[in-house]
């Protein structure tokens, strides 16, 4: 990593509150050498919550802001005062080229507004998008997007959404030709809505992409290895994310039940446990944590708002590989090859 | 159930084929005394097929449909020769009176769009939905609409699945007010769709209901029994429906993997095979199977369509038990009394 490279941390945002979020930087720190930080928020209170974290105080400067973005508040009004708040702050450094990197875990849609409105987004490409890396039983995870940037979106923000897709597959999964699918209600050509079917139409006609266009996929059959970018809105994203989310800790809760529902299957729960950990690590959403705005002119990185330390830290793991890789000029370059006959 | 109750059933829809229906149906007639049916379709492949089934001899009449709806037919096609098909047939028993209801396993959108031109809507209610009845981690089941009938959704047609799905569970799960919530991707008032915030107006003023309006609801909180009626678009609900079938499949093949991974965890996984069995029937979708067609003078319920013999089974049982209910003349009081007001 650049030794001048560092990464803006909104470090008010979140339910959690500072202390996980430095706990989280720390954390990451300890795995990234080199990696410095800017820690965005209130002076005082960031001061005091270092003297928890020594391995923190060189690797890092504070940069004031007084005000906070609450969970609530409308983007519409957060971007009003943007250069007050610690979230606002954090992206004006990545703007002036102070930070190579963003990270927040406050409100997606003020930091989609704030991003959008102070980077700009890359030429060819009307809205960002929100992706993330998401466990498969695949070679690989995959990358899917929307994921809540953008409630509702029309065919040609979802062909730019699967060619932004397809470039962050190529760059992170190191795929040539990644397959990307829509997501859908059935995988027959008329199912569906207008938008998707017109995006469907335009993604077959594309042969020209270094990118298998695969059709439609529909929901049970997003965590099977069978495509490598899933492109959806981000309503319909976020649905499918949290309901992923909801189904394995459900899952997981009857799982006990049933573990203690005899003393036999507690002594095989006993027996199994290194097996069920491993699994249970593996379905952890703070392992998963960091969505990246794709299609911005700068590197912005979302950590879910309940997310722990863990999660935390790898939504910092997330922005620093992405910084090593350059992945936003990258993707530019990648764009740049394709965008005049892809995004028509 | 009345003597004279008998079921339709498309024995000819669905990707499993014939077999696999007969087999459900001859299960199911095990369950429900005195339950007769109507089989539509092929008579001589019906009539070769009830010979692995003595049970259903005397308890079914063969109905004969010379044509099929095939799964990628568009609805517009397959209405035109509705007279001829099984799907159509079956679903015209249940119009003139001679079937209390039917149940196929072939396309949703022909189903549909059959059942809608046959058995008409209900007074009030402009379009119908897809209705199921989902696990929970709550004291029962929670119903969940629309499933996939309606891809796209006002903010009335979400008000109407609202009052169909909360009349539902006041019949169904015998809750006096039950709780009900609209799907959205965050819990703030001004998150979602002009649609959803629209329909969360109007329930939030909707006071005289006998139900309880919960705001909304998001995809990581379906399954923990937070709510009893969970109302969406066709296209969302879809979603989240199969994504929740797909993670929990993904899940347990991860703990098939883990528990593989070592000798230790093989020993703890015979030793508590008993209570990872119970999980998996919990959890396998054939035993949910047999979702409804909410506000119609008339009961349709539509079996997953690679549902096999336990799957088909249920479904039939689910309209069974609607009949035994007497659940479309339920729905209609409920509705009567509180339609002019909600529905506006």
């Amino acid at each position: 990593m650049n030794a001048d490279a560092r990464i803006a941390v909104d470090a008010m945002g979140g339910d959690e509150g500072l202390a996980v979020m430095l706990a989280g930087v720390a954390r990451a720190r300890r795995r990234f050498d080199g990696m410095r930080f800017a820690l965005v928020g209130d002076e005082a209170q960031i001061r005091d919550g270092l003297k928890n974290h020594p391995n923190l105080t060189a690797a890092s400067s504070i940069v004031h802001a007084s005000e906070v973005v609450g969970s609530s508040d409308k983007p519409s009004q957060a971007i009003r005062r943007a250069k007050k708040t610690s979230m606002g702050v954090a992206i004006d450094l990545v703007k002036r080229g102070e930070a190579a990197a963003a990270v927040s875990a406050g409100n997606t849609g003020a930091l989609m507004a704030m991003a959008k409105l102070s980077l700009r987004t890359m030429p060819g490409i009307d809205r960002p998008a929100l992706a993330a890396l998401l466990p498969s039983l695949g070679r690989t995870d995959f990358v899917m997007l929307d994921l809540g940037a953008n409630t509702e979106c029309d065919a040609r923000n979802l062909v730019q959404f699967a060619v932004m897709g397809a470039a962050y597959a190529r760059t992170t999964l190191d795929l040539a030709s990644p397959r990307v699918a829509l997501l859908n209600i059935g995988t027959e050509e008329l199912k569906g809505t207008d938008e998707v079917r017109d995006a469907a139409a335009a993604l077959r006609d594309a042969t020209h992409l270094p990118m298998t266009f695969a059709g439609y996929i529909e929901g049970d059959r997003l965590s099977f290895g069978d495509v490598d970018v899933v492109v959806c809105d981000g309503f319909s994203g976020n649905v499918a994310l949290k309901t992923a989310e909801g189904t394995a800790r459900f899952v997981g809760d009857l799982l006990k039940r049933a573990f203690r529902s005899s003393l036999r299957s507690k002594i095989g729960f006993l027996i199994s446990r290194p097996a069920t950990e491993l699994l249970r690590g593996h379905l952890d959403p703070n392992n998963h944590n960091g969505a990246v705005f794709l299609g911005l002119n700068g590197l912005v990185v979302k950590s879910h708002g309940s997310a722990n330390e863990v999660g935390v830290a790898h939504a910092i793991s997330v922005a620093a590989k992405m910084v090593r890789d350059d992945l936003t000029r990258r993707i530019t370059d990648d764009l740049a090859h394709f965008e005049q006959e892809a995004v028509a």
